[in-house]
């Protein structure tokens, strides 16, 4: 599993067997099931986390028990509640698994470690940090200008592996759309 | 106008004396009138902004012509379609002044140049980039969660001078309604 994870960073950063010794002892190996949860809204978010295998959904429930899904996060993704992660403030969101799930955790005393020791680490999370505001700017213009018709079919032609593994109704509720909506959509 | 950038990277990293002066030798100052583009939809986005003073918007036009806005930026921070300068890619949004205004900007080669050469600028666009992904991550949840009475009512909390800086048509098209919806919610 180790292996997976250096060949994520050395995407961006080359890396000395060494240096990946010293950066994988930040890292904590985790399984979690189906419906489990790794962050919950209102409690601290201590870790991020780099999936490994599996699905989750990061979503914010409102004040009538509606939940509104602000991103999935598969294979290859980093998630968390980034803003109550760094600020060491209560989570604004919930991380849930949509499957069962194993992703690397790693904590913001281990971040900051990590970052201290192996400084070109700060390039491997800026690089994500960038690619991550990029896909919000993207989404925050899509709800702008796009009916909810387009950014289905955005959402389709992007992750089209996405609508063989979400169920319709978390589909739904990423797009702001009612289920019965959805099913218009898709029929 | 250069002790501006030095006080706003040091609320970051510590900075001596000699390190900023290398770092500001990679930054050029400019000033620009009322309505002026910095970048322009369908044009190349070689350079991102550190806005000293004034206020821009950042803007996506649609094929009916119609002008969305993805985000406005004032003194002390930082703004570009960072997609296309990240990636040398086509600009797919639009920054224009909407007061004048005066910036440092940074091309994509002197970007590369100054993380290469003080390593630890690196830690502070990360910081950067964290709290712009945090801020995108909280307005898609004002698009998921909140219609546009509560939209207007928490930018108004968060940026009570905008209100007075933008004009409405513009405050009515970062929210997504009409200038008319616009009226109704702050009369």
């Amino acid at each position: 599993m180790k292996k997976k994870l250096k060949e994520h960073i050395e995407k961006i950063i080359p890396l000395t067997e060494d240096e990946f010794l010293i950066i994988s002892s930040y890292f904590v190996f985790e399984k979690y099931q189906k419906n489990e949860f790794l962050i919950k809204q209102g409690k601290s978010a201590d870790h991020c986390y780099f999936v490994v295998t599996g699905l989750l959904k990061l979503f914010y429930d409102d004040k009538d028990g509606k939940q509104h899904i602000i991103s999935f996060a598969m294979e290859d993704w980093w998630e968390s509640d980034f803003a109550a992660y760094f600020s060491k403030t209560k989570a604004n969101m919930s991380l849930q698994c949509i499957e069962d799930i194993s992703v690397f955790s790693l904590s913001l005393e281990s971040y900051h470690k990590l970052c201290t020791k192996i400084p070109k680490m700060e390039r491997f999370f800026l690089q994500k940090s960038i690619s991550g505001q990029i896909a919000s700017q993207n989404r925050i213009l899509s709800f702008l200008t796009s009916n909810a018709k387009e950014r289905y079919e955005q959402l389709l032609k992007q992750y089209p592996l996405l609508f063989q593994r979400v169920p319709k109704t978390l589909l739904a509720s990423y797009l702001g759309v009612s289920r019965e909506t959805l099913s218009r959509l898709s029929s």
